[in-house]
């Protein structure tokens, strides 16, 4: 059921400025990654590829109003992620250089969704950066503006690239809403575009992320590549994705993170025992891999969603909170190796 | 559907300490307001009346593992919120004299649920805080535990007590879950607990509610009043609800704090009209209240969740990130006034 449908023109959003695709598909415009030229065995992963997390829409209009119409595919509810996240959007609007909130496209609990995104707007051009949903397959979006009023495509204002490969934490649960991931609030705050390559639960090394990734043209790498896999995986996989990575990649940082630590491992003995296992082997392996390469490096530490166990939403994973503090943490060490680069 | 029922014994939660309430209601341990008593004409107010948001379970236990099966009465769900929030729990440890979050209870769609919330543990005594639904009727509640493990109440850590009557914003939208409001996040920080009061876009200074808060005991009085009403409310209500107040209550603390600025007003010229001129109505009477109450005390700035539109989740509600805004920004504000009436 449509919640509102008052504006008098639709726009489909497919023939606006797209950015946030890492590998884009014929014929399926809001999917990151082409899955028929990856082809992952599992299918979570696959569904991963079409689900448009960090992906924009950008345009602009004179509108007073703006509105959405959207149908996702239809998926189960998480316990720990808002709907807004899973299959609403947020609007940026650019004032003055800045980024600035404008409202929520509201979804419905079924797969048609329609909503007021704001109003009563003073009419004039707008620049307008508009987020998909972080976790649902979107099939169609058209944004409603007022009759009369334009809508043209708006140049991405990103100049560099930086592809962030990771878990959920990148994916972004459980942040509020699509624009509140961390690669999303980090390009709003740099000027870098850093793209969310983020599939929950399923970042392990895979060799098929490697060949993904070596493929991808981009000025920098960032990877939050600990989260997912166990000790055993880091292990066996870690030398041969950063070998294949680096040799791809010559000239190119490629930035890798410290997982954060699972607070669930603060009264769970078997959590805590397995977190620092995996915490530890990715420490000194990449130590080792830091050294060994000139454009590799380590952030290291594992505290950045805070000491307090205040940050998540579950003992794992971020609320914007946590995120907050990550970005606190992380970002200046992340724009200190960039900057060596050229890329700010 | 139960998620999961592995605990080989179960406790009425009832029979254990029970705090965050602020008018217990005769067989019906969850309700924050005996709706016998106090009887509101507006249907939502009433089943607010009956959400626990801000009830807490208090017990220790010598169990490795704490689950917890429960019903909440039927509604639907909130876009801008998680599951968790509104039909979940969180359960807190205390450790060295430290809250530490140990786990969620996990709620399904419907109304039957079953969660392990966390395993593993050491076996020794905890004393564990479980925060209730904030956004449900909370029906039954059991703790699972370990066959043979004690379950036994814990007395309340909090000796003074700070009523918080409020919006939305109190109530808790939209934290991540019911142990992130800022009310509760403010308990633990201080050891004074505030009582959520919260009635999500009800709270208009109603003659109903002036009578249950002068008919409350507490230490102090904290109020987030400004949120829901009209300009034109404010103006009609307000000097007489603080006289209620300051009548019942002459030698307590009385702090109203001034509303956040709904960051929708940013670009929507019509709601920063009314939030302007409501702003203004509050900081201009409540100036002239402080001067003639001793105990009144104002809290004034609308900027709490920050300049940057980044704290809210839909331009209105706070998430995590804006509740910590505010706890920094209020909290310090607050204590220093409760500090000259031996709260603390």
């Amino acid at each position: 059921m449509f919640h509102a449908a008052s504006a008098q023109k639709y726009v489909d959003a497919s023939t606006l400025t797209i950015i946030g695709r890492t590998c884009p598909m014929e014929g399926h415009p809001y999917y990151r990654v082409d899955t028929t030229r990856y082809r992952f065995d599992n299918a979570t992963i696959r569904h991963y590829c079409g689900y448009p997390a960090g992906v924009a829409v950008l345009f602009t209009t004179d509108s007073r109003r703006i509105e959405a119409r959207w149908t996702t595919a239809p998926r189960s509810y998480g316990w720990n992620m808002t709907p807004v996240l899973q299959r609403g959007m947020d609007l940026y609007v650019r004032e003055n250089g800045v980024w600035t909130m404008a409202g929520a496209a509201r979804p419905g609990l079924q797969d048609r969704h329609a909503s007021t995104i704001v109003e009563h707007m003073d009419g004039q051009p707008k620049e307008c950066m508009l987020y998909l949903p972080a976790w649902s397959e979107l099939l169609t979006l058209e944004i409603g503006v007022d009759e009369g009023a334009s809508v043209t495509p708006l140049e991405s204002p990103y100049k560099h690239r930086v592809i962030v490969f990771g878990s959920s934490v990148t994916h972004g649960a459980s942040a509020s809403r699509p624009g509140m991931t961390y690669p999303a609030r980090m390009s709003r705050m740099t000027g870098i575009e850093f793209v969310n390559l983020g599939y929950s639960g399923n970042c392990m090394l895979q060799p098929e992320f490697a060949r993904l990734l070596a493929e991808t043209d981009a000025d920098a790498f960032l990877f939050d590549a600990f989260s997912n896999p166990s000790p055993k995986m880091i292990r066996e996989r870690l030398d041969a994705f950063v070998a294949t990575l680096v040799k791809a990649h010559p000239d190119k940082p490629l930035i890798f993170m410290q997982t954060h630590w699972h607070t669930a491992g603060n009264l769970d003995q078997e959590a805590a025992k397995f977190h620092r296992e995996r915490i530890n082997t990715a420490d000194g392996m990449m130590r080792r891999l830091a050294k060994q390469y000139d454009n590799v490096y380590f952030l290291d530490g594992e505290w950045f969603f805070g000491r307090d166990a205040e940050g998540t939403i579950d003992c794992d994973h971020g609320s914007d909170l946590g995120y907050d503090r990550m970005i606190s943490e992380r970002l200046p060490r992340i724009r200190k190796i960039l900057r060596k680069y050229g890329i700010r």
